[in-house]
């Protein structure tokens, strides 16, 4: 039996450090589509099979290290609040969503290069 | 006072998952690097910060992973014995560095563009 094959989208992953306690990564880049998208980081958390404290830690990192915040919340109010992205949010989780797909389109050919040597039914750890 | 800013070859970190159980990103990559430099997986182990079991797991995913090994080992002999990168493991070394290149300079634009929204001071967590 042959391990079923990685997704060419999912291979390259990119971790941007962006000072000396905050980094981005695909996890929270999935954070903010999922923020975006449901307007709550309740459901965004539920989504990204985060903790709601955990989801919310992550959210509170990239707003400490950008100038102005990427996620704004409301409490309160009709339906109880909610959350989205910031103008900035948007062109920075933009702008990673780019980067990922120049990263993987110049390095084509090494990746396919790499992949090409992998094992077809890898020996898994003992 | 700023913090002391990221240097721009240590911003971009990636991570290319080569099946279901390995990856290969910047710390196999380094071991790869300090294995070539120093000959010994004990040396390149303390090089690197990794106790030489670490550095043998890391290896030994590395081996599985791929059809030959990218370490090869001799045990005993004058000198202990030793291990140095196979001719594949020297190509994919290169290749990986090729890829940070490549992925860093395709997407220095969206870099430049996330590190300007960046704090100047960022708040550090709580």
């Amino acid at each position: 039996m042959t391990l079923s094959p990685v997704k060419t989208g999912e291979r390259l992953r990119l971790r941007l450090k962006l000072c000396n306690f905050a980094a981005m990564g695909p996890g929270k880049a999935d954070l903010l589509d999922a923020l975006e998208d449901t307007g709550s980081i309740s459901a965004a958390a539920r989504r990204t099979g985060l903790s709601y404290r955990k989801a919310w830690m992550l959210i509170d990192e990239l707003n400490r290290a950008f100038r102005d915040p990427l996620v704004s919340t409301a409490f309160g109010g009709a339906g109880g609040g909610g959350a989205r992205l910031t103008p900035t949010g948007a062109t920075v989780l933009a702008a990673y969503r780019r980067l990922e797909q120049l990263a993987a389109q110049a390095g084509a050919d090494e990746i396919a290069l790499i992949q090409s040597l992998v094992a077809e039914e890898p020996a898994p750890p003992p």
